[in-house]
């Protein structure tokens, strides 16, 4: 879908790596259970669930961090396992638990038959999603479409949720690795078309979230997850010039491997805090954005100590850029939490502004 | 204490970077609720630590995985927390919620009441453990003595048990950076009295173990956990030649720290999985010993696939090493969980000596 111009495309902007006036903020998992107004809507909405399936409640919540925060991106709120469970797995939530599925795969003849859902059919409710945000946004700022990576889906649909030490999917890849090939292959391809369909809808940026890939031995990584980021990125059609859509790799732990993520030809990739962004910046070298990367527990600091580390992560950046902030988008190294303070998050977003100002 | 000659000294050798018969394993958390006579022994106990806190019950786990493996070390059996309790935090478990304090740290008045505890009389019962075990093992393998991090020792004591994000901790850092120094100090001066106490005591051996180094950003893992780890590797007494009782410094996530803790003057370091041994090896140069690394998962896997995972650890670091095995100690990169099978814990140990045949 062409892009009308926006009123705010410094995030754009930053991800073709073009001057802005200033250095773009958002944060993963801005719209969340650490805002009041969040936690009101999904009382209403009765469940997790109820609220990520049903496209009026999930733009409310989209766009209420955009209503307290000077943000310059909105990003779809909707669930990382949406596609194993539009193929059938189940998906629920205990609380306090996390995702569950009701029908894990375990094996070949399970992974055998599952199927690429038909995105404007079983994933219709995320376009719909899509749609009323894009309608509601109304071009303020754009809007993030996102998928969880190939590997980090097999991860829960093998696991059957959450894991400390993964020990079903590692054991697959260990005594059948063919077939957890085949069952990344058809999560590729469901990524992609899950991605396609969002941009379609109105997604004008597209993440990828590899949050545990970092979880993997080199050697296992180069099997199991990268080649598969790097299909993604080479397969995925997105455009060109002003009317790209830009696609950012998201990976926790990717660090040792961001010179091969660069080279897929993703227009950027998120790093975790466990990096500096100016050691990441000379790692990928000038032809893509990075995004990232403040340890979201600084946000537990008070809000000077807030700003004096948020002012760092720019000026290490800018360290390792050559001096110039360009090709910086600003995140936290992973997702907000619960427990967070709203104020808190305001003076990080403030800061990242004020102190990058050109 | 002078080391009489030991029935097995492949270990010590490996660490000292001296030729051996074949590479020396040892696993963490080898004496653990994997072992049927461990859960045995625990239940007879009654508890965790009336176990790790009554000598002859630590002696007697200590040594069940000898009686089934061709382990070429024994480690202390204890907890890593044993420090902080003598400090008076009141360390308590909770079935399937792991370590908690019952009096945690939480700002500069908590943390100006902390001392140093005597190592003979308030942690006795690990010196005498230490003292039995040795009578026991009878000099067929070396003991290895061990210590928390000075930096994960913090973590538990202000978060009072395990955390997810480490929000206290990491507020301290941002808040009251100088109250955290003033833990981290005493912390460092209780470790390194309490490995020179093991070592009087009679182990052969000393491993620190920097389970939460990864979680902080590369500044503050400069700040918070770098510099004590090196002050311990400056600072312990550990004599010379073949009488020295060599150092290993384990920690999860170190592996973008490699050549600066390398500089500390430690004789070995410990690398978890996220890093392959032949590059973990070039980066530290030739002058120290490096103990791991193989996915703990890995062992979920068949005892074939187990045996193909060793095969390939091992040539890696050979790979790194100029083509030579010498100055390499086997080891997971994280210790074993209670739901691993014994048999393919063997199957690692004799993959491991089979492999590695000089």
């Amino acid at each position: 879908m062409p892009t009308p111009p926006l009123k705010n495309d410094r995030l754009l902007r930053a991800l073709r790596c073009e001057p802005v006036d200033c250095t773009p903020v958002w944060l993963m998992r801005q719209a969340g259970r650490y805002l009041p107004e969040y936690r009101e809507t999904r009382k209403r909405a009765g469940s997790f669930l109820a609220m990520a399936k049903t496209p009026d409640l999930a733009c409310e919540v989209t766009l209420q961090p955009l209503a307290r925060f000077d943000l310059d991106a909105a990003i779809l709120f909707s669930d990382i396992l949406t596609i194993p469970d539009a193929m059938g797995l189940g998906l629920y939530f205990v609380e306090g638990e996390g995702p569950k599925f009701e029908r894990p795969v375990r094996n070949a003849q399970d992974i055998a038959k599952l199927a690429v859902p038909d995105m404007e059919t079983e994933l219709r409710y995320v376009m719909d999603a899509v749609r009323v945000i894009r309608r509601e946004l109304d071009d303020r700022v754009p809007l993030i479409g996102f998928s969880g990576s190939p590997w980090t889906l097999a991860c829960y649909m093998v696991e059957g949720g959450g894991s400390a030490n993964f020990s079903r999917i590692k054991a697959l890849a260990l005594n059948d690795p063919a077939a957890l090939h085949q069952l990344l292959s058809i999560n590729t391809d469901a990524v992609i078309a899950y991605l396609a369909a969002q941009r379609a809808a109105g997604a004008q940026v597209l993440q990828v979230f590899d949050t545990w890939g970092g979880a993997l031995s080199p050697s296992m990584y180069r099997e199991f997850s990268l080649p598969y980021l790097v299909r993604i990125a080479r397969e995925l059609e997105r455009g060109s010039g002003e009317m790209r859509t830009p696609l950012i790799l998201f990976g926790k732990g990717n660090a040792p491997y961001l010179q091969e993520l660069a080279a897929s030809g993703t227009d950027a990739l998120g790093v975790d805090w466990t990096i500096g962004l100016g050691d990441a910046r000379r790692r990928i070298g000038g032809n893509l954005a990075l995004q990232g990367n403040l340890d979201p527990a600084m946000l537990y600091g008070a809000p000077d100590a807030i700003r004096t580390q948020v002012q760092r992560a720019l000026d290490d950046y800018a360290e390792g850029n050559g001096g110039s902030r360009e090709g910086h988008v600003f995140n936290l190294g992973h997702g907000l939490s619960p427990d967070m303070d709203p104020e808190h998050v305001g003076a990080l977003v403030d800061a990242v502004h004020a102190h990058s100002k050109r």
